[in-house]
């Protein structure tokens, strides 16, 4: 039988969990990154270097990496001292590679190599591209970045995020997308990971006629400004709004409940609403496929895995989401025994 | 048969050339390097971040390297611009693997077998050390980087080097020394890449008292102010200072003439002397193979190569010299065929 095309547009924490599981499944994975991020070491290089944003794309790599545990331990190491303090080594051999080949993608793909990368990672566009924040009372902030640090987002809250460049989509990442079976959504932020893709020039149109299904993994916890009070059909709307209404066909929801103290933890941080909701009875153009996919087993401790494991604490476990993921590309249209299996 | 042990004490573009032919050689190959250096990206990388210096370690790896060309290009790529600018990425990947180590030596046999290094590389000790310069008149210059810029370096003329703290030699290095069948001393400045060794404690005693033969690559050009003048002779009495009078058993000499107009380009910059000369009658402990050992052929220009190929010009060919070096590993005593064979 042939292998399952599964391509994951996403970020962050939960995308790298996603990854790492479905690595061991026997399907042809292809991570979409959007080329948004301008904060951090990534910045850097960005500011100095003229490159493409490395982090992300190189976290992915990480992720399927099939290659001994120091070397994916050497793509998260992050220098402490002196000119390359903060500088993450994995991003500083990604930029490498792109000014040796000359181009972001190519780069990657010999990364990809290097590292024995079990599947594909695909920068969403070659142009350099920034996306600016719209916020609830009009006024623009600019850079990905202020996402992640500017209090007035928490504040006032957002209302959208846009790129006055148009970058052109990357042709391979656009035929991916056409040859899917399963196109994924998520995890990760909607705003800084998932819709900065779809501001590429024909990605969404790619995602839109696609003859693949779509699966939307629901976040399990919502950002204050960005996304508070947020429920499971909320994030369906926000993503259908770039692919068009119907166009998810499936999404998959947590049901097993955090421990209490990490809830209060996250509603101290991210306000009432940290965590997101679904109401069961509504009618809906796509399948809600609840499970447990929450990760409650401790989990090792390699060095490499740290983003994993460091910046969440309420996260999807691997083999879970994973699982439910594979199971949905290879059953197709029997997901109605899902349930029975995971 | 048993695949014969080569040790190479040596430095720069010489010894690169050398150790990227002997690779495609049966043997079993140690490269033993001198940890002095202070100066370029290397410096920057051991005032910054405390580390050894990696410069002339990556230089022996991407020569023994078996690894995709793309690899070897980025490990001898350089950045050109920012806070990065003038880091060698190579030196990075294995300053940043000492990090995670903990410890050079394990550093670089991980870096090793990321680049499926055909051979062995060795810090000569595991210990930070910095040489002192003492100039014929007395005055002392700090720093290995001084014998390289220092202009007082070519006025006045290097009577010595020296170091004041005492590293101690690493064990591994010592047990390489001891199996060898055969120690290849050169080519290398014989300042900055030969004597630093010795200078590590226990290292001169282990090579005195190894039962493997010693060969000594004589340079091809002199240096101003450093070997102005100096003959074979004179290179083969500067080593046996430190591993003992009569202990050199063999010298390579190259005596094909190099074109005209490079000698002259080297006279110009080096002083008259600049070629290495051998006077034929003299008697000697020594047994002197001469050959034609100059590289004539363009060479392939891969990026990666780079190193060997522009800083000098008058400079060994690599499958000539190899092939000696192999020659002399697998005859023995029986050397004296060996000029028929060439």
């Amino acid at each position: 039988m042939q292998k399952k095309n599964i391509v994951n547009i996403g970020g962050g924490t939960g995308r790298f969990t996603l990854l790492q599981g479905l690595k061991k499944y026997p399907v042809n994975i292809t991570a979409i990154v959007a080329m948004a991020d301008d904060g951090g070491s990534t910045g850097k290089l960005r500011d100095e270097l003229g490159v493409l944003p490395p982090g992300d794309v190189r976290q992915c790599l990480v992720a399927l990496s099939e290659s001994s545990d120091t070397l994916r331990e050497l793509m998260s190491y992050r220098f402490e001292k002196g000119a390359l303090k903060g500088h993450n080594f994995g991003n500083l051999f990604l930029s490498a590679l792109e000014k040796i080949e000359g181009n972001f993608s190519r780069g990657v793909e010999e990364a990809a190599k290097i590292l024995s990368a079990k599947g594909e990672v695909i920068p969403v566009t070659d142009d350099s591209m920034r996306i600016e924040i719209e916020l609830k009372n009009g006024e623009i902030l600019e850079g990905e970045r202020e996402l992640d640090g500017n209090p007035k987002i928490q504040e006032v809250g957002v209302a959208k995020v846009f790129s006055k460049n148009q970058a052109r989509a990357n042709k391979q990442a656009l035929a991916r997308i056409k040859e899917a079976d399963l196109i994924v959504i998520g995890p990760g932020d909607i705003f800084a990971s998932i819709i900065p893709n779809f501001l590429v020039k024909g990605f969404s149109e790619a995602v839109k006629k696609a003859k693949g299904k779509v699966v939307l993994n629901c976040n399990l916890t919502n950002k204050k400004g960005l996304t508070s009070g947020f429920d499971l059909d909320d994030y369906v709307k926000m993503v259908e709004k770039y692919i068009g209404k119907g166009r998810v066909n499936f999404v998959t929801f947590n049901t097993k409940n955090p421990p209490r103290d990490l809830v209060k933890k996250y509603e101290k941080k991210e306000g009432k609403g940290a965590l997101v909701t679904f109401k069961n009875k509504k009618k809906r153009t796509y399948k809600v496929i609840t499970a447990d996919l929450l990760q409650t087993e401790k989990v090792r401790k390699m060095k490499s895995d740290v983003i994993a494991h460091t910046r969440a604490f309420i996260r999807h476990d691997s083999r879970k989401l994973a699982k439910v993921i594979a199971l949905i590309a290879e059953l197709g249209e029997y997901q109605n025994i899902i349930k029975d299996i995971i």
